[in-house]
């Protein structure tokens, strides 16, 4: 082994690199029309009230603001947060249970942190959100995938993983799953949480898109449950704004301790200034009229969507119809490979992300994410007619 | 080995716990003077400045700055940054070869990721900062310790470590370290590099003092040395405002490509928002007369501690006397202990950290920490006097 290969850690040659960013420099011309991209709609970014609440800050003791605070993040926010779950979901959460992150992904990179050794076992769902994967990865596990049925994961694949192996934790993402838009209902996740109760597995239930339900009606958390086995992640980059990176954990006291511990070596303490600014948003707005706005516009946008693919696409492809968040998850009849249709859609001017990065083994996928959160009805319209077309 | 105990990974039981934030809170009583911080001094900071630099960004394109970004950093802040480096120090940096991190906390957690195997031998000063000893004994490596000189480290001890072992890196604070305040010369900087050299391992040059040289002249980057082994570390808490967590990483392109992905698994990006104002405030202050100005106070104030300290401890005290910066470092004479006379002196109302945090072994240490740069003279010459007398 030669020097330049030896200077890195095993673990790091272990991380997938994002095919994501590759795919996404390819469909910047602007004559694309992209179903590729994952980001909240920048049109519904609430502009005037960040001003204001940014301003509020500016103006009431900014010093404060500006100093080294707590690795556990500003207690008003977590105080909020906390409030929030037992409006929205009934459940009682204390602020001490609450971290505050850098985004829900680096409540990934900190839970590997300080529950992973090289070799546990991790289960995924299949397929899986591809950040997941990354922070994950990092800690060396050994993943398991448990496929999605339209309810949610497959109870009997499940069961027979724990029967064989003894998981420390499943990584799910229960409300509109990125990448394929599925939700579990009730009785999957009565079932789920029935068999990882009795295994003592943890449940990272990672939850950045809840809110954004058009259809149907909420689920109850895991925490209602499995409470001291489950770790919720939460995110206000799809419903408030996302380049503050302001996520939060929930977890119970015991894991808690450390993850404040992970938290402080990684780099002592979120953004103290926007965690006081989010803060003033949520205090003196009414952010479930902003939300619901939201959640009208992406309702529209997957409604036209899947109204354009029901159209334009051969009945041999699938789809699944979400109730929320921002994709859609197409699977290609038999013997087509999605990567392939790729090189022809960007040459046809339309993208979308190939199934492949969400696996955790390579493959000749015929899966496919389309996002529909950043594209008017008649673009979706239009670009699913270009697929449609080429498929 | 019941549950519980096997729940956490083995790497954070490897972690210290924060002793320091344990002694903050026996220090928060007002009638106590502190020399137990390590905070930059909130009078200092730019706050007309930095609520200029804000509504600019506000009031242009304010958008774009809420939306997810780069995971490298806000471009025209890396060439900021670069040029600095070519103005204040004469080096060649491209911005390619900067990453933006969370603070150099972070920078310390990314590269511990990237380059540490369990069992790898890491080399720290004795002391060395505690929050570099924290975030890399999350990747377990096996830490050898080169004592600090009054010229930096000890060229002979260092020698002889890398003769017997192959240690992959060696952490360091060449300018006014925290917690000793003490700094290379240009001599021991020429005989680390060759040393290092000839060894290929790597030097990480932390430098979040660099800039807060009050006494004497700048000495040379490790990268003028050793570029090709050198990763700098630089932070914008000290010289602007700590609360944003803005720091960064300069590292030769191959370690940069895997720092990035480490990056993007860890959080994605930084704030974004924070970026755009620190790099507005950049671009439209003169930083070096901000500077200056805390240059000059904490000159002030490491001299009434110098001063005091001569008046007012006994001959067997010796300390260091700091270029810059914002600690000196204390030894009490033979035979007493550092942790016995925090207590006497916290019931004194008088309170400093004391030095064992900053080693990786456990002992009876009879050196301590105090920092001066939140401390205003007359203060500082009453906290010290009060210390003299029960030493």
């Amino acid at each position: 082994m030669t020097h330049a290969d030896a200077i890195f850690s095993d673990r790091i040659s272990d991380v997938p690199r994002s095919f994501i960013r590759e795919i996404l420099k390819t469909t910047v011309r602007p004559e694309v029309i992209s179903f590729a991209g994952g980001l909240p709609n920048r049109d519904l970014f609430p502009v005037a009230e960040i001003e204001e609440a940014t301003l509020h800050v500016l103006r009431n003791n900014l010093k404060d603001s500006l100093q080294y605070s707590t690795s556990e993040g500003y207690l008003p926010l977590r105080e909020y947060i906390a409030a929030r779950y037992q409006k929205r979901h009934g459940l009682a959460v204390h602020p001490d249970e609450i971290l505050i992150t850098n985004g829900s992904q680096q409540g990934l990179d900190l839970l590997g942190k300080i529950l992973l050794n090289e070799g546990d076992h991790v289960i995924l769902e299949k397929p899986s959100y591809l950040g997941a994967i990354q922070a994950l990865s990092l800690y060396q596990p050994r993943f398991e995938t448990v496929p999605l049925l339209a309810s949610g994961a497959d109870i009997a694949a499940l069961a027979e993983i724990l029967q064989r192996s003894s998981p420390k934790l499943f990584y799910s993402v229960p409300n509109f799953q990125n990448p394929s838009g599925i939700s579990y209902d009730d009785t999957t996740r009565r079932a789920v949480a029935d068999i990882l109760r009795a295994h003592r597995t943890f449940f990272i239930e990672d939850d950045p898109y809840g809110e954004l339900r058009f259809r149907g009606k909420d689920q109850p958390s895991f925490r209602h449950y499995i409470p001291e086995q489950t770790i919720l992640l939460g995110s206000f980059s799809k419903i408030v704004v996302p380049s503050f990176r302001l996520g939060w954990i929930v977890a119970p006291a015991k894991i808690m301790e450390r993850l404040v511990v992970a938290k402080q070596a990684a780099d002592l303490h979120t953004n103290f200034f926007c965690q006081k600014i989010i803060h003033r948003y949520l205090t003196t707005n009414d952010v479930d009229v902003h939300i619901a706005t939201i959640r009208a516009a992406y309702g529209r946008q997957c409604d036209a969507m899947l109204q354009a693919m029901r159209k334009y696409f051969p009945p041999g492809v699938s789809f699944t119809e979400p109730e929320g968040g921002m994709f859609i998850w197409a699977t290609l009849p038999e013997g087509q490979v999605a990567l392939q249709l790729f090189d022809k859609a960007i040459q046809n001017n339309v993208a979308f992300v190939p199934g492949n990065p969400f696996y955790v083994t390579p493959g000749e996928y015929r899966t496919m994410r389309l996002n529909f959160s950043c594209v008017d009805p008649g673009t979706i319209n239009a670009g699913i007619q270009r697929l449609g077309a080429i498929i």
